[in-house]
């Protein structure tokens, strides 16, 4: 959807995604490190959370692919215009398609973590795999438009095969904190990233328009970009820092696996 | 081979290798966890059928050979034209190259399974360099091409160069089920693309064929291949599935190696 | 700044850390081997360094993001020129920004090895999103200047965005003698190498310019880069060496964990 | 040397190294299987001939160097033409730039293994660095060349990057027989390519010479280097097969650390 509320809907899933985690990664990290210090610690605790976070991921998919099918200016699931021969609201499919992966996650998720049938690493990998078809998709995306709009998505785009990246290694390190909190701060970048998104190519309420030549602009959004993630950083450091007051040990997971 | 048929042909091939495996590799999962459960689950008994893949890789890679030198307008051996000073269908060459690769792949098997004169990991370290090779000519192969052709064909490296890493990755992390899950996903990717460069280049039985030229089709061939790979994952995930029930352990592999 | 100090400065603060690592890293690898031998080997020892350290960086980082802001033809922190309506010193907010990461760096640094409350990997994970982030800028900051001007900055980038691998690897194998000395060898090539832009860019007192658009000035430079390096390598493998004379086991780090 | 003997002289030290690594790595697994059944299969035994391995490199470095500046039509130490006001001999300059860090690299080897003051894997480490900056070199060296010269030396390149990257990940996983046997492929294809190189672009006894326009030739090179690389590697698999005869036990390194 192009406009500002197609970037902005987007942008809070993952913001409030990326929240949830800054919330539930250090939180988890104390419980491992302070046994018998509380209920969530439990390896079946963490299950659960696992297995209701694949539902509403699933849930928010869901409402997406069909936000994107049935807004007013949608295809209405119409994929070929026969009439006139062309595809019909390319983008729009394109967005669902993205929703769609999502999804699957989200459903891996759920039978990875609520059944014992599916080995449990697959929920990062499939993760992963969606996240990188996300990219995938946009890349071919944004495809020869102006160069402020190219330049914008091609940020959001380091930021997505950065979190690909971020999350196979979790496949092979699951657990390990470090890869957690990264994983959670491109999750807020690119959250925030899509709202600035949103001001910038569609400002609402009839501000003035960016000049999409200017490539002073496009130097100034590349730094704005690092400030996203700066301020998404600190956050996390900051809300990390107040729960890790409470550990007693200083080792680390990684360190305790190559001593 | 220019045609419906050269493009059907692997297609099949690598279709049923990646089904062949999405049955094997659940199977051996289950049977790992569920010592004593099936004969198949002991060492000796996968050996055998690594040993046998092996050797119908081998005769595949032969038989594609063979074919790629002896169709009716192919080069029956002849690499050069000494009369009009030409190299003489370097097409069917290169294809041959790339099932000789697969050739050699499938003998290392045999050599490295049936006697144990070669390590085991060898198997997978020269299945990951047939699969690269394979990219690696396509990629030159693919230069100059009309935009829709070029565009299918680079899609389809994508799947092709993605599944020579996992196949790298799998000579570290042997035996791990989410790479061998991840490993049949594109196969059976790269062997229904396949198919679908088949129709959409040399639509058979005379139908309309696609604009070259057309940027909506690009467009709407992308996402077609994010579908296959879905479609792909879901099948795999559903056979997964229905064997795990007969799980009665949650930890999996990777978990235990990285606890 | 785009004069001889502006390269001058940072390239003096990556010398003075290179050269600090090329002693501290040999001298701990020393102390590992040889331990009851020195203070320093203690675990509580080399964490008092990594915490002076820590505050050393943030310190040099606010000096850097200080000197950007106020020297006399700086932004003095305004950000937007209403009155032309253009941006501001973006360069100079560009280098603020990088110098931002390393004083975020610096902090984790401080939190992570003074107090428990963050885990201790996330020191390495930080320093590698700040090297990276610089690489990021310099990427964008580049664009469209001279032949000569772009060619000695992406060289420079070569060492940036080796470094940011290098410590991303350093996450997970941590302690690692072989990837420490990467690190140093590349922090004192990009110290060495921002002295050398300086004086190809800026030549002090009035010397030769050198011809932005001569190919031949290009092929030396990028020579001239790799003996920087075999210089800052010889120099590291002469301290290690002359350390290394006290080891009396031969057995490193790496081989104890993949015998 | 930009003439047939240029490209033949380091095509045979790395012919030279590349077969005798491809007895000696064979040769050790065996040994590391069948204890008690050779002198080389001791850890000192090996250490030796790391050593004399080292020596021989830096010797053939050193050649290499005073072959390039000492030709008739070399530079002779002199880098820069005063008179005339430009760089001299840059190619040869370069080239001894890259037989200089093949000597660090022998350097490093000798001290790393005839004392104790090195890390061991600073070996592998260097190795991977020489490499590397061999195909760093390369890559800005055949800018602006005919398109089959440029075309010869990239396909050079894949090897030169592949095999950097080998050495890279052997630093971690040293001793893997899998990555020891993808080297030698490399290096022995690394060799072949630069005879082959130097066949096409300076056929000797005035042969017909090459078309540097024609399509067709590209093509066809770069399914040749596939075959150079097939018989690379089925040379390497025969030598093995052929000591692994003795082998009784099946289990391989890898299999070992990854259970």
């Amino acid at each position: 959807m192009g406009n500002f509320k197609g970037h902005a809907l987007p942008g809070s899933f993952f913001l409030l995604f990326g929240l949830w985690w800054s919330v539930k990664y250090p939180l988890k990290y104390v419980c491992r490190k302070n046994k018998n210090a509380c209920y969530l610690g439990s390896r079946a605790g963490f299950q659960r959370l696992e297995f209701i976070e694949g539902i509403i991921k699933a849930v928010f998919a869901l409402i997406g692919m069909i936000a994107e099918q049935f807004v007013p200016d949608g295809p209405h699931l119409k994929l070929y215009n026969y009439e006139e021969k062309h595809w019909d609201h390319l983008m729009n499919w394109q967005h669902a398609t993205m929703y769609l992966f999502y999804g699957i996650s989200g459903l891996v998720d759920v039978v990875a973590h609520g059944t014992n049938a599916l080995p449990v690493a697959l929920d990062r990998m499939m993760l992963s795999l969606a996240v990188f078809i996300e990219g995938f998709l946009f890349y071919y995306h944004i495809h020869g438009r102006d160069m402020l709009d190219f330049h914008v998505h091609q940020l959001l785009l380091v930021a997505i095969f950065g979190a690909a990246l971020c999350i196979l290694l979790e496949v092979f390190f699951r657990g390990s904190i470090v890869l957690e909190m990264l994983r959670t701060s491109l999750c807020i970048l690119q959250g925030s990233w899509l709202w600035q998104i949103g001001f910038v190519l569609y400002p609402p309420n009839g501000r003035l328009e960016w000049n999409q030549m200017d490539h002073n602009n496009m130097m100034f959004l590349t730094m704005c970009y690092c400030w996203h993630y700066a301020f998404a950083f600190l956050i996390l450091v900051a809300i990390t820092t107040s729960f890790g007051g409470y550990c007693t040990d200083q080792t680390d997971f990684i360190i305790n696996i190559f001593p």
